[in-house]
């Protein structure tokens, strides 16, 4: 059974270009785990939306995306430092 | 060029199926309105989640959902006073 994963975020001023590169190294790693589907990123098109972004994401399973994530975790926080 | 709305909503305890019930009004409406592509409604698999629904559509363009939406807060409201 299919899920959808909607993660929103609330980015600090100046730092959105930082969150983007995070979200795009963190859906490279994602795209490489068994049950991905797909995932999108939305960003608001009226001004001071209460979120700067949100991603909408598919997953074949929870069971699938849990361990995909805690692994995305150390990859991408590793290669952060 | 098509546009993604997200709503995302906090529902006070006991109120979930009033909200459901609303939300099914306004997207029988909404759906009959131009420009009008396709919603789904979510609800949290996971306990205590932040948001009790996030609802997501997609409109052909703004232009098209606002006229749209401010015509199903009035047929709503309207009818359910």
């Amino acid at each position: 059974q299919p899920v959808t994963l909607i993660n929103v975020f609330e980015v600090p001023e100046g730092k959105l270009p930082e969150a983007i590169t995070y979200w795009e190294a963190s859906r490279a790693f994602l795209a490489t785990q068994p049950g991905f589907i797909r995932t999108r990123l939305h960003q608001p098109i009226a001004p001071n939306a209460r979120f700067q972004l949100i991603n909408v994401a598919e997953w074949e399973s929870p069971q699938a995306f849990q361990p995909a994530s805690a692994r995305m975790q150390q990859e991408v926080s590793g290669s952060a430092t």
